[in-house]
């Protein structure tokens, strides 16, 4: 098998991570960056990490995308609300048999890439990562880094196994990344939202973190009642998650230090939301069932007026 | 009849309007007055209102609720968040057939005067009043005024309308305020609850006016699937409020001013919220009927959040 390359699209905290990391390993990985690509075509690129730091002196990069040589994969990195990227990318940047992985937050973020190469070439990637980009091309990782795939359907149907998602996990695993296949992304996606419906949503419109969501018993129940409604979501598309799963969420995080979920970080700094990957999306794909989730859709309101009025 | 006499808990905004008002039109009105004692009892009060500006030099005063004389009737106009004051007011301040009329926002706040003096004794008030203390006993009455009075009971039933109720609207004509006889307090509380539930809660988690909701799709459609729940709720003590009401006030709510209310001012002014009597109360009695309202009870949650956050 020949030198397996990936494109990265999106040279942040997840896809400046994850690139450098399948660079280290010897995948040949092209970068393809924006705002940052003078910085690092001069200065290369710096991960600090618990697994050790180490720094990429002359990486593969690109600022246009329609620059990148045609890969095995190319690695969506950048936020849902980074549109009108693909069409360009996935023209040019993907070989013939080449997959898309996309490595976004929410519900059916795959479908732009879906619509473009295929729905069979297309890999949805959840990361379990806590990493910030603090400067130009530097990356700081601060724990996890698991990544759940899935093969994405159009019909929601699960996919099973296949060999794509197979060959990108041997890639991750080389590089040192944990890796979990899902047989079925549809359940994987509603579980990650367990998550980050009420945490990422919650901080923003009560415009705190997730300790003080949890020391005060009305917000913690609030959590709860949302995880709850994820729940009654899945089901909609006939997936079950078990209710020891959310009372899992809610212990993990208990213990955890005083956390900024990643949309509290983008309101605070200013920069887009991924309002609709994250809530307004499940909130539409349940109603397409016929199942009402009006806790969601209330927040979802709530963040939608937040997001209007500073725009 | 001999001359009636009233007591006025709390002159504020609402208490120092009417019992103003009642003083000018020959009751016998004693003003229970606290932080404003001494500049009342110096400068008198002063009234400024579009049906004309009064003022009175020489208002009957107490400072102790226990100064107060018996009277016919004893109006209480503290807000819900200042507890504790009946007990001592109600022992000396009302006549063996005087009345309560309970003048406060939200649901059940009858309860702690009926305790007192018994349910028979105790009339539910509602005003309908845009009016604002801008200094020592000075009002600022700005529109409105209209009082809404019912009889309480503990069961929850209809009570019809009292001789207490016919007395003291005669009073109120008599000093140019509009009153209307409610034969069913418990659905008028209902009825004003399709509006304070909405407005004052998402103005204080959203921290805006009125305006700022309705221009909004989104929160405009939050308000309401808001007063729906409230419909829900009034429907849970068999109780039917109109979809009518609820495009009513919706429309009437469009056509005002940006318009802060009570609890975003006391909000703002870092004053206790009525939350409980607006939010927790109605939750709570529409659960001892088997019946959630969610919407509400994530408001109610979001409330307690901001509350407890800020003591």
């Amino acid at each position: 098998m020949s030198e397996r390359s990936i494109a990265i699209i999106g040279t942040g905290a997840l896809g400046g991570y994850y690139g450098s990391r399948l660079h280290h390993a010897g995948r040949m990985v092209h970068f393809n960056l924006h705002n940052d690509f003078d910085h690092v075509r001069l200065h290369g690129l710096c991960v600090e990490s618990p697994h050790g730091d180490f720094s990429i002196e002359k990486p593969r990069i690109s600022q246009s995308i329609s620059d990148l040589p045609p890969c095995d994969v190319v690695m969506v990195c950048v936020k849902t609300t980074t549109r009108g990227l693909l069409d360009e990318a996935l023209g040019g940047a993907l070989k013939d048999d080449g997959v898309v992985v996309v490595m976004q937050n929410g519900l059916n973020v795959e479908a732009e890439a879906a619509a473009i190469v295929g729905p069979d070439r297309v890999i949805g990637g959840m990361a379990f990562l806590c990493s910030n980009k603090i400067g130009p091309g530097h990356i700081r990782h601060l724990d996890y880094g698991l990544i759940r795939l899935g093969q994405y359907s159009v019909d929601n149907e699960p996919r099973g196994i296949t060999s794509a998602m197979r060959d990108f996990a041997a890639d991750l695993e080389a590089a040192g990344i944990d890796t979990v296949l899902e047989d079925d992304l549809v359940l994987a996606r509603w579980k990650k939202l367990v998550w980050n419906v009420p945490y990422n949503g919650l901080s923003v419109v009560l415009d705190t973190t997730t300790d003080q969501l949890m020391q005060t018993p009305a917000t913690r129940a609030l959590c709860e009642a949302l995880m709850g409604e994820v729940v009654t979501g899945a089901a909609a598309f006939g997936r079950t998650i078990e209710p020891a799963f959310v009372q899992q969420m809610l212990e993990n995080t208990d213990k955890m230090v005083a956390y900024a979920p990643s949309m509290l970080l983008d309101y605070r700094a200013g920069r887009p939301m991924e309002i609709e990957a994250i809530h307004g999306e499940p909130v539409r794909a349940a109603a397409s069932q016929g199942v009402d989730l009006p806790l969601m859709q209330c927040l979802y309101r709530q963040l939608q007026f937040i997001d209007s009025r500073r725009s």
